[in-house]
């Protein structure tokens, strides 16, 4: 018996339009016949369901400076950082598909273990920020 | 005038030979006459400072599948999820001489924003894992 | 099968008068007949039951200022952050009780979102504070 | 002497058009010729500026079934649950000019600390979820 | 120049005599002639100065099984791994008074930083938990 | 049906001889027969393990200033404060070999809950750190 949700996981059948086309372009974008749970419960506030999957496609999935599995990496740092149980497993799943494998997973959690290790000493012991780190100037508001 | 840490930071000229070892591989690792705050930090309970040092060499600077850029830019997600301002004036530094210009930059913070905000949307709606994500099995102890 | 708790949920006839007392006002308070875990589980330690539940009290039910549901939403956000699963199922039954529909919830996550999405743009850029938000003085203990 | 940002503030003068345009609307949606630090620093990255700003409109702006101030309390509960210095002080200003004043703003804090420390209470015993707080149902994707 | 506090801190000679009660007792009860900020600023809400301090003293304070240099470290444990500087540096300055010298800060923070590495690692994972750690039972609420 | 971990748990006839190795030395340090699931998950990545599993031994087993019930108390502390599920379970069962009972772990939890509190006060109303706290001073790196 699958853990519940707090709000009801929308179906495509059950769908209003408005939430139908959204459903289309993530099946679409994704090439896959399946829109997993978070997509589904944010249908439950369209205009969520709307905000959310604009700013992914244009943060995730359209072609930038980062490349695709990089900006995977980055996302699962963050995640697991977070401690955010849906999205580790869904962002391992979507690393898995653009390269992760066992050893890259295993450096990437080497990396997020020693930087929250890092960031707690800094924090322990208030460390003050070195001047050479400090390379650029504040500016005015309205120009010179 | 500088704030404060909570223990001295270590200069070169009073260090114990154990320590200055150290600060003489922080110097040679990183080709460079400086060794910045947290070291220095951590010289007031050298056991610590020999632990981190070590890590940090191991995780972030040996050679590995992962690129220098990259483990700059996962550790930096971690830093700015935890808001270690130390970490971020640090890693953003190094991440600069490793090729970080302000459109990467940019990327990289929108991302890290675009991972808090969905991690919170899951947190909040409780989302369960779709079954798809789970492929690994655990397995018993001793073998079958 | 429910989960485990590290510690015995205690039930109404196993308890101390002292902690029955304590059982007899939550159940008093709210008009219910029913005891959820939290308070069960703090019983294992009685004096950790009584601060808690004073404060609960104190804070949440006594009337004041701001009203029983945006209060509610307060705690919400607060939990939806920190990722507590107990407090985000029980918080939000209790805000629904309160006239939380999916519309506000959904509002109230898209907030959630954006505010930790903000919250790392800050930290990521190290975004110092501007001049006019800080408007009140810092005065002398013993007064002029 | 102000802590510098880790990029440039982009002033009015310099702005390319695109972002003087997105500058124009802040100043006129929020009838003010000050820009914050956050905007001028996101603006080193324009299409970052665009999104967050988008967003913020989108959700803390326009008129919505949550009204104004408890918009405000709600992203204030999350900056100081993150511990964002920028966005405690920005955010507090916003509620202020919205109403806000010291007994809320106690309440607020009252309502946030009972809240993290209920949430660590809730993990340290790892309390199971009642099962009466798990009212919604999770569906299949294609329906019946 | 000193940071500014949102609130006003209020000094002893214009505090309302609620508030110099409360004044008076944390003097006495720490021997001391000043009291600190954090007390000053909470003043601006009588009602959570109460609170707060009342807990502390319950807390901190009251003759218990942790002895009181144990008490500090887990409340020191804490403020770290939350990164809150205020805290940090008040409650290293009252553990230092109970005894905490260089080396015993030195173990402290190794132990906040290889467990929050630990915490990392075990989240980004998703490691399962061994059943032998579940050894206590659900009970029923009202009795067998 | 247990959840399952992102890695398969490595079983100790799998192993590779340098993994069997460290497996080894975990259970003579231990003095059991039983490797929980951390480090068999960890095994998926030797370095990995290799790292984790020596710092493990030499922060928190190898004798020193802290007693061991101290250390675990305070691993215990950062991981409720993480909501770290795997961490607080695994933590607290060590906790109790060293006797940990319910009245301690209740004010373990108080104390926690408290700081948790505490820190969110600070951080709402933006406290300045008190000048008697910082007493140490930062030396210049090469000495005078």
């Amino acid at each position: 018996m699958p853990q519940n949700s707090l709000v009801n996981l929308v179906n495509y059948e059950d769908a209003t339009p408005e939430v139908k086309e959204i459903f289309d372009d993530i099946m679409e974008t994704r090439q896959s016949e399946y829109v997993n749970h978070i997509w589904r419960a944010l249908a439950s506030h369209p205009p969520l369901l709307k905000q959310f999957w604009t700013q992914m496609k244009e943060v995730m999935i359209k072609p930038s400076r980062l490349d695709p599995l990089t900006k995977e990496l980055i996302y699962l740092a963050v995640s697991i950082t977070n401690s955010c149980t849906y999205c580790i497993n869904s962002h391992t799943a979507s690393a898995r598909k653009k390269g992760l494998d066992d050893e890259m997973l295993g450096e990437l959690n080497a990396i997020v273990a020693l930087a929250n290790a890092g960031n707690r000493l800094t924090e322990g012991y208030q460390i003050p920020v070195d001047e050479m780190f400090q390379s650029e100037m504040s500016s005015d508001w309205k120009g010179k």
